[in-house]
């Protein structure tokens, strides 16, 4: 039997639909192009963007695999266009884009958990090609599967450089102004770049979670119009919004930007969902208070702590009040900057992860040693320097080899205990006991009579697992008394 | 020229007028002594008190030199005592009983500053008489300067001896009970042996910090009925109260003893207050809630941390709740036993003691290692282990050698600043500059034009003072990029 061979696509892979249109006028502001996508699974609506040179183009995520046909139409064109293609199984390894699951926590649309253990390179994109490709290399042997950077440039302290080209096309800077931009008309080329660069994380396993805007900003992109602003946010989804680890955050340090108010992220949230039929993960980032994320938009929480002392030991206070999940992006960087922020040890970064992990949230990682090139990982990415990231990948390991997704549950005033979600009683799959900053020569345990639990001593510092038996009853582990040890209990019986 | 020889004793001594009286009945109940001290400068009435054998005591510390007349009497005998006695200057090093000075710090009468750097070992007297001579020699050569003790035996881990003696004289035990006391008649012998305790640490500069009751008890004192805690207030107070070294902790974690309500400390108060003429320190200890601190008698606040994270981080904050000096005795103990409270690193405990230095309070010491003997210095006293006790004493170097006693000022977010109290603007006579668990490689400053100011890089965990020189306006101080910093700015001109 021979079958017509149709043009196919992995399921969460991109089918982009290139067509000519009108190139005359501005066809960034002039035509519109729009596709609709079916198979008998769905049905889904999709926004194109004009990418110069005459070409519009509609991209799409398929989410089910078979067969899909497309109609491709709008202003752009007299003609319409259509066709089918052929969505087959994903590659080994992929599983599509990252939900919530279990109100909390995540996990990939083929069911398997995702258990975020984020970086923070905001810029790394817009450095030279050689930093871009050892960023990558980087990540590939890191524990990261996220990675946090923004779409804009960025102006801060150890980033003053210009990116290759701008967002916007240039104009001649109104007065008192040192750079003038073209609102109307986007350089293709400046997203092309920014869509290799999340290809290139997919491709590896790394979510992209996009800081749409930013206040580190010297060339005006933080103070720009509403409806420019608008526009931007429709361009950039309709642009990558049908890349499967793309995340939406609104804002890096939304209250640091006063050119905004709440009704601006607001439309900002309403204009991404218009424009982003998947419903990508979206959230938005502090610097001081906490935007409300009760907002229905608010998929989870992207946090920075807000005191000096306390960072991920609030995660539940946090994931309680919130009722989402909670990712504490920015709880302080391992490095030796000037800015508190900024000169973490990484064993303080490494305390801050477990606090988060045994409240049932999660952590996130930045680097910022300070050194002759001043290329700080946390603003360009390159390599990293730091000891937390091997304590994050054996976390990791650690987390992905649990039965269920962790919890807090009740436990002495001078230890967090985790247990698997929806156990609150005795008897449950596991626990997980965390001493922090302490360090106890051993600790008393008691389970419930018939039942047996295997323990382990985890010493989360040194990378070590320690078996100490199966045990019943009422029983004592001797401990090694150093800091950042934590007890597993496992039930076998 | 000659003179009468009269009786010496030293400014701040104790003066003690032994006398002969009833020993018929039960001398503890029936009979009262009490004695009219008088000078120019002052006349002072203390209670006196039967110390058994015939024998009755009024102890009496004279606040001024030159000569004093006294009158004893009371119903303990038919007779009247009198007499003169000339009081010399002190000997050196002796400045007199400590006192709340600046409304926040402490001085001795004679003036000079006292910054309290304290320690507990809760019951070290009652211990062999070898560990009580050993922790007097590891106290003298430690930077503690007061010691929190007990005058009850203590019932707690670690510690479950007997006393060698009792404060009650034994009696038939109540049904149900296991030991027995005839609650109106003292055993002398044991409160001699607490004064022997209190004359030792006053003979090398200790404050003795007296704990009057605590909750870690088999033996039935954490449960007198009123009228017995009164009778023992008074016996106490009027044994003791004479020594300049004394301190009344009212009780160790009020909060923890059932028996006893606000009105039963209320009334422990107004008990010791009116049988010591000398105002001494008075303060009670918290396990959870503290005790409310602005009630009249309270001079100072000793308190225990109330969170695992944050403990002297809050110290301005109580120190303005409160208006008073602010001591965090129990801030957590550097060890490694089972409990949260007394696992820490000497690298934390110092910490703690910076932070609520740098803020205007003070710290308190303990030490909970575990070893064979289980022999703890928190409990018992004998030799110290630990490596924070020499990070103290610089502390305590440093503060001794300050202009004036600190007081927390305005700071950027990342760091805590101190500067001598009273001085809220510019240009005070030093700042420094404290950075806790951070570790920045550089710091920047700014002082008023026309000023001038040494500059001293302190690690306070390797104890050394970096001179960086004198610097004028903006300027850049390099650091080590390691925790536990602090910068001290003093003003030269």
């Amino acid at each position: 039997m021979t079958h017509t061979a149709l043009p196919t696509v992995e399921q969460w892979g991109v089918q982009e639909i290139v067509c000519p249109g009108f190139a005359t006028g501005n066809p960034y502001m002039d035509y519109q192009i729009r596709g609709v996508f079916a198979s008998e699974s769905e049905t889904v609506e999709a926004p194109g963007f004009y990418d110069g040179d005459g070409r519009y183009v509609v991209r799409f995520m398929p989410s089910h695999q078979g067969r899909y046909t497309y109609r491709v139409f709008g202003s752009f064109s007299h003609e319409e266009y259509s066709g089918s293609f052929q969505v087959t199984a994903p590659a080994p390894g992929v599983h599509g884009p990252v939900r919530v699951s279990d109100q909390y926590h995540f996990a990939y649309a083929d069911g398997t958990r995702y258990m975020p253990v984020g970086t923070t390179c905001y810029v790394w994109h817009l450095q030279t090609p050689e930093i871009f490709e050892r960023t990558l290399e980087s990540l590939k042997t890191s524990p990261f599967n996220k990675i946090r950077f923004c779409v804009f440039p960025k102006d801060y302290d150890y980033n003053k450089n210009d990116p290759f080209t701008f967002p916007f096309e240039k104009a001649q800077p109104a007065p008192g102004e040192r750079y003038g931009w073209d609102f109307t008309r986007f350089d293709p080329a400046y997203f092309r770049h920014l869509e290799k660069a999340i290809q290139r994380l997919c491709d590896i396993g790394v979510e992209a979670d996009i800081i749409v805007l930013h206040p580190y900003d010297r060339w005006g992109f933080s103070r720009m119009p509403r409806e420019v602003d608008q526009r931007y946010f429709r361009y950039l989804a309709s642009r990558i919004a049908a890349y499967r680890n793309v995340w939406w955050s609104l804002a890096n340090e939304y209250d640091l930007m006063p050119a905004k108010c709440e009704a601006d992220w607001e439309s900002c949230a309403a204009a991404l969902k218009a424009s982003d039929p998947y419903g990508r993960l979206m959230s938005i980032h502090n610097c001081f208070p906490f935007y409300d994320h009760t907002r229905p938009w608010v998929t989870h929480c992207c946090l920075q702590r807000q005191e000096l002392y306390r960072s991920t030991e609030l995660v539940d206070e946090w994931r309680e009040r919130f009722g989402k999940p909670v990712i504490v992006d920015e709880m302080g960087y391992e490095g030796d900057i000037q800015h508190g922020w900024g000169n973490l040890t990484a064993e303080e970064v490494t305390r801050r992860f477990w606090e988060a992990t045994v409240r049932g949230g999660y952590g996130g990682h930045g680097e910022t040693y300070l050194n002759e090139k001043e290329i700080l990982w946390w603003s360009h990415g390159d390599v990293l320097h730091g000891q937390s990231p091997a304590r994050l990948q054996f976390l990791r390991d650690f987390l992905e080899a649990l039965p269920a997704p962790l919890m807090r549950t009740a436990g002495s005033w001078d230890e967090v205990v985790g247990t698997a979600q929806g156990c609150t009683g005795e008897a449950a799959p596991f626990y997980l006991y965390y001493y922090s900053f302490m360090r106890p020569t051993f600790r008393d345990f008691r389970v419930p009579e018939g039942m047996a639990y295997q323990v382990e001593v985890i010493d989360t510092w040194n990378m070590t697992r320690t078996d100490c038996g199966v045990k019943e009853g009422s029983f004592r582990v001797p401990l090694p008394a150093r800091q950042y040890v934590a007890v597993y209990l496992k039930r076998v019986r």
